[in-house]
């Protein structure tokens, strides 16, 4: 196998990224994963580090060679280090079905500390990239998740932890939603990343209140009956919002 | 070298941990920095990771044998991986100074990725480990901080930007306060953190409604002329606080 032979010089030993890639569609938090053939599982995008690369750009290049997008909203939010983070003995077989037995002790099942990254995109705008590992890239619900390999369901509740922070204190909402967008709309989002309904009232209060709004003069008209206001986020919080700390 | 010989058979190539330990006293937040003989600049405290050591035991185990103390509140929160990570020239020809020239290409000499953690501690209860190489150990200001080695004051910035963040979200400074304290001491832990004045009847107005204090029974009678009252943070705050997510 080719890759086995060449990774050892191409790649850092022993670190790889993992990238929990977000979008809101239908008022729902969703995430996107992959499915390997022959494994039921599914996981997070992920790979392996350049020598001479740095870690937020090999998370860059992931992020475009899985879906095509450049410049994306990217925090990295975790590493994951337990002792047992090996390539596990399914995983394993699904390689040698492609790529013929491997020997003992390949580089492949050393021991790696993923660096793990989320990402905050338009799923609309997407395009997966076809390859012959990847049998399937789906969004799912973060409420409704399938089963996933290793540790990673545990890496998207953390992703979600830091998303919830991130969306308070830096209001990363601004890069998820449209440019204009009711308050009730605005609450769907809040309610899917915070996993609860909120108050109407007091939800439109504290967003009032934070002084990161600017109401539009159009008002939103898809129903005859009641026309809400539309809002946008100010340029400033927007752009605040999509520098990475 | 012995260690040289050794290295690669017991650590983790390529990774490493940098420690940000934070104390508080008289009213300024400390960070904690060793000065390695020959060396100018101060450094992170930081240490290799064992082939079959979790980070976050490998992080556990360099708090205690730099501190003395266990079961210390650490979060990790970043991972430092630009490309250029490997040991500078200065670094190396001191390490030469004690252990001879080393080949080029050495086990130290490899890129390496920093897994970062902050620590909450109590200076008092501090002690330092005696080590040949570690010429001073000494507690600064993060408002003064002296000339540091690598991106460590990069990686300070970052802890103290993620301290921030979890002091307002999960109340971390009710590790760093005494079991008791009047609003004013409150009040000096989060200006010192925060690294800004707060206005007094709004952080006590804020602090009240955030439902995480008791006032005790007992007033402060160090000033004969007013004695104001003293809080602590509910249990259940102190022990959320020191859950690490």
């Amino acid at each position: 196998m080719e890759f086995l032979k060449t990774a050892p010089d191409i790649y850092l030993p022993g670190v790889s990224i993992d990238a929990v890639i977000f979008s809101f569609s239908n008022e729902r938090l969703k995430v996107m994963l992959l499915r390997f053939a022959t494994i039921s599982q599914y996981s997070l995008p992920s790979s392996y580090i350049k020598k001479a690369e740095a870690l937020d750009s090999a998370a860059h290049r992931i992020l475009q060679e899985r879906t095509g997008l450049k410049r994306v909203y990217l925090q990295q939010f975790y590493t994951a280090g337990s002792a047992l983070r090996n390539l596990n003995k399914t995983a394993l077989k699904t390689l040698e079905n492609f790529v013929g037995k491997l020997p003992a002790g390949n580089w492949f099942q050393q021991r790696f500390v993923s660096v793990c990254y989320y990402a905050l995109v338009d799923e609309t705008k997407i395009v997966a990239k076809k390859e012959p590992y990847v049998y399937e890239v789906k969004w799912f619900d973060v409420n409704d998740l399938p089963r996933l390999v290793f540790d990673h369901r545990e890496t998207i509740e953390k992703a979600l932890v830091r998303l919830q922070m991130d969306l308070d204190q830096n209001h990363v909402g601004a890069i998820l939603i449209n440019d204009a967008f009711t308050m009730g709309e605005l609450q769907k989002l809040y309610e899917a990343i915070h996993q609860r309904k909120l108050s109407r009232t007091a939800f439109q209060r504290k967003m009032l209140s934070l002084n990161i709004l600017e109401r539009l003069e159009k008002k939103y008209t898809g129903k005859a009956h009641k026309s809400p206001y539309l809002y946008r986020f100010k340029k400033q919080i927007v752009q605040a919002a999509g520098t990475v700390k």
